[in-house]
């Protein structure tokens, strides 16, 4: 059956202010009448939180293959039981992280081989591909300024990590012009959102 | 450093026996003195353990691609967490199926292609290969005798599926002779440990 709904992924390192844009974006659709799901990575379906509580667990010290591994699988999941079937049934799916994530984080940010998380992410997520992705960029300054003092397991790497994340996301973006819209995440969330609301519009049709 | 330990795994369809096998090459090997570490697959450290319920939970309807990835990443944390360790430290591993089943029933069973299932299984384990590996061989209706009534998710598979496994195990069986030892298993448990055993005596040089 041909997708009817829309796929809209939203990108950066924590603090890009990446959920706030997609909030905006939520709110911006409802009120133009359109049903939209919100989805975050990892997490969404039961089996997913799940992985998800795994993740975030500081006290598991996990290794990088174990967890690629785990987001991989959390994908899979989401995928197939709740984003597929809401395209299908002609939702706007806004996805809070998706593999573009992975790419940046496991293979640019820990040097887990980008060849095999290309294969994993395709065959976690199958023909489900995101139409749009936002990636908001910021420098690692200002993600910190922004990010909460209580700093989940994730959220407490090094700066040298951080850029290395950063540099992968852009470099995605270069080799995917078409697909993810790059966004300067510096100003506000208003200025931000302008942009975001321009693209909308051509993408979208929306009045 | 230099690895000092012996690696051996366990592997064929559910009702084989082979965690019979298992337990009496444990107690044979401590008898003679040996320091043992059984483990079970998916399974046998925290994040593993924790995988493993998601992984046996009915409830949880997952997806051929989620299985796989959960597989992998427990598998990826038993072997940095506890396995190499222990070969570090001398120890004799007894794994109660390893990197073979999720080749044998996911790629032979499901039809995930195998090429893949090879690269993961790489990754999961990196440099941590089984020395030897027992292949407890049984027919279907052996196996179903066997198996307790109360089955669990993984357990309550078509006959068609459970042959297909099968056949896969004995494919990975030709393709790596050195390592993998087919056992009959459609004998009793000390007939088939009878050929354990002579392994053993070979293989570990016992008296």
């Amino acid at each position: 059956m041909r997708k009817k709904g829309f796929f809209i992924t939203f990108e950066g390192i924590d603090g890009s202010g990446k959920t706030t844009q997609l909030r905006l974006t939520e709110e911006y659709l409802i009120q133009r009448g359109r049903a939209v799901l919100v989805l975050r990575e990892p997490g969404s379906t039961p089996v997913s939180e799940k992985i998800r509580e795994i993740l975030l667990d500081r006290r598991n010290r996990l290794s990088a293959e174990t967890e690629l591994l785990l987001y991989e699988a959390a994908r899979a999941a989401l995928v197939r039981d709740v984003i597929a079937p809401a395209l299908k049934n002609g939702l706007i799916v806004l996805c809070d992280r998706f593999y573009d994530s992975t790419t940046a984080y496991q293979g640019y940010g820990r040097g887990i081989n980008l060849s095999l998380i290309d294969r994993l992410n395709r065959l976690a997520v199958g023909k489900t591909h995101p139409d749009l992705t936002f990636l908001v960029d910021v420098d690692y300054s200002t993600s910190l300024r922004r990010r909460k003092k209580e700093s989940d397991r994730l959220e407490s790497e090094s700066a040298a990590f951080f850029r290395r994340v950063r540099n992968g996301f852009l470099a995605l973006a270069r080799k995917e012009k078409n697909r993810i819209v790059v966004l300067r995440g510096d100003g506000s969330a208003a200025q931000t959102f302008t942009e975001v609301r321009n693209c909308l519009l051509r993408r979208l049709k929306i009045r």
